[in-house]
């Protein structure tokens, strides 16, 4: 099974997507959202790659939520920033929510020619390995990085789903063949995890989002596997996967 | 002090390079290579892109050596291929080599806007942070890769540098701005530091290598800071820069 990291969103060659999963990462914050908004309730997500779309849709399905961010912040209008805790209330359970971030939303539409598509950030980093390394395919994980210019915690994530992935294929019969910027990313993992939290408030993004008031959303988008969920693109909305019966009993081991 | 570290050759943004410091890595094996052979008496190397230039070259200066590879081989007529070990021999001290590898000479050629151009490997990595501290700018460390994709050992050697670069400001008033690509590559190379000889032999390259029957190349390669050297590019050619007096004391700490 090849193992490829792509360090931000222009990197990717798109036509090579055709038969493998891709695993779209945006740890601060889009996909880290996106998990805490569907383990919270949230039906569905629409990812849209502008405010004029989103609206759009908005127009067209009026009992939709509208969330999102430009430069860190909610846009005007909408209903939810790009904030994990924005969303972690139950009050909007059942509704679809319509989502615009600058990069993760951008990498989400640009992978549509993958085979299948999985979100992922720290929270659900063992969840979505277990379901990868399920689908039995050549894996892609795809950072999105900010403004084409690579993120740390993305490739700390990718390197937290790389040493999940060695887990999940244990006593199997696959051989997983990383590539060697998902190596470095591995090894980067192996040394920072003990401190995931410091290390990420000191990141670009991590000390960006700081300045900007939201410290709380970087301490809790670096807790790793604290949600048992992966979300999939289906066409043009991303939903909860069931969790496979495997990964359930792997939790009490 | 702002720290890049660029992932391959194409990623460079080269008028960006003016007034900064560039470091050129390309640990397997083309720097090891140029630091090996400055370290054993060549006078001087001129690196060139092409065979058809090398020759050119030797047409124009006939005492002077051919070195280099095309597809991690000699080329035919040439006096040496890309091996450390082939220019370990004093016998060749005072001739200039010119010298043609698929990706390092390419590197350093593409690098000439730079304000100064060193050349850095394992082998030289303190003594070349040593040198980009004292130059006092701000520093892009550029990995070669391997025909436009990310190579192991080369972002390793970016981190080494990094590590040393830390050491090198040590109780001056300076602050280094590591860019997030940069960081990780610290993280793995603190992370596999104590087992590199083992890490690089079995890295895309490492293995390549080996197959192809330089095993002991990649050993040589991954040792650190065994040469107190820093080879500079200085228009068309590469030479040793005399040794600070602040490195040689370091030594002895």
């Amino acid at each position: 099974m090849d193992i490829q990291v792509i360090p931000y969103i222009n990197e990717a060659c798109w036509d090579d997507l055709a038969h493998k999963t891709v695993i779209v990462i945006d740890v601060l914050r889009a996909t880290s959202t996106i998990v805490t908004a569907l383990a919270h309730g949230c039906e569905a997500i629409y990812p849209v790659e502008t405010v004029l779309e989103a609206k759009q849709l908005k127009q067209e399905h009026p009992s939709w939520l509208t969330g999102g961010e430009r430069s860190c912040k909610k846009i005007p209008g909408f209903n939810f920033g790009n904030s994990p805790f924005e969303y972690l209330d139950d009050q909007f359970a059942g509704y679809p929510i319509i989502l615009t971030t600058t990069n993760g939303t951008r990498a989400i539409r640009k992978a549509h020619r993958a085979c299948t598509i999985l979100i992922a950030s720290l929270l659900n980093g063992r969840a979505c390995a277990s379901e990868a390394a399920a689908l039995n395919k050549d894996i892609v994980l795809l950072c999105s990085g900010t403004q084409d210019v690579f993120s740390f915690e993305d490739g700390i994530c990718a390197g937290q789903i790389i040493e999940e992935l060695y887990g999940a294929v244990q006593g199997k019969d696959v051989e997983l063949h990383i590539d060697d910027f998902g190596l470095s990313m591995l090894y980067a993992f192996r040394h920072i995890q003990p401190g995931m939290t410091e290390t990420l408030l000191h990141c670009s993004n991590g000390k960006r989002l700081t300045k900007l008031g939201f410290r709380e959303d970087v301490t809790y988008c670096s807790q790793m596997n604290l949600i048992q969920l992966v979300p999939i693109v289906v066409g043009d909305r991303i939903t909860a996967l069931p969790v496979r019966q495997s990964q359930l009993a792997s939790q009490y081991h």
